[in-house]
């Protein structure tokens, strides 16, 4: 199973650049804003995979709130694969717990749904499917 | 900059790996002790890219506080590079703080050192040498 991002919770996204562009030697996407999440990210390449940074536009957002309860980190991490909804489907029938029943759209217009972190060892899993 | 390795602290990793084999729909490495570490990991391949789950085998070391202050979860970045100690004086040079001054042998034999975490907006990134 191939990792398609590793998601890092900032407190700003332009002064965070100024140190990940130059560790990974490549040039951030222009911001985007996801209205559903209340947050601005960017992606960055990382060989098969990416970084995505995420900035709360809301103190009271899911970002927001894990920034002011754990500061600055790592915040999930994420799957590609064909289907979400079959791969939620499999953490439910393998008795896990699932923060999204059923898929919905997240970044760059891609179909998300995040597993609960209890079911992975306190890891924040999504799955996302390939564009 | 490839990712060699993604890094989760885990209280017990046999325990974990019942969530994380079916997961990545994979078998684990033997688990190994890092005696300098005061860890137990095993890993497990995603791409090109592996997961590494920590299990502290002191609550007084590094992954044992960290799971003390912060719970399980997500720990550290770890990037393959060619030299470890090229990759710490560039960090160096960009004016960034670091853990380890120079590289050191590591899980799977292999030189590695760490950044401090906040160089990198709260993410703890470690470089690693290729085998």
């Amino acid at each position: 199973m191939r990792i398609d991002h590793v998601g890092l919770a900032v407190r700003n996204l332009e002064h965070s650049l100024t140190t990940f562009e130059p560790l990974l030697a490549t040039r951030a996407t222009t911001p985007e804003r996801v209205e559903s999440q209340r947050v601005r990210v960017v992606f960055l390449e990382a060989g098969e995979t990416h970084f995505e940074l995420l900035e709360p536009t809301e103190a009271d957002s899911p970002v927001g709130r894990f920034l002011e309860r754990r500061g600055e980190g790592m915040h999930h991490v994420a799957f590609r694969v064909p289907s979400v909804d079959v791969a939620l489907a499999g953490v439910r029938a393998r008795g896990g717990r699932l923060i999204d029943e059923v898929s919905r759209i997240g970044a760059r217009g891609r179909r998300v749904g995040f597993a609960h972190p209890s079911t992975f060892s306190g890891t924040l899993v999504e799955f996302v499917e390939a564009p």
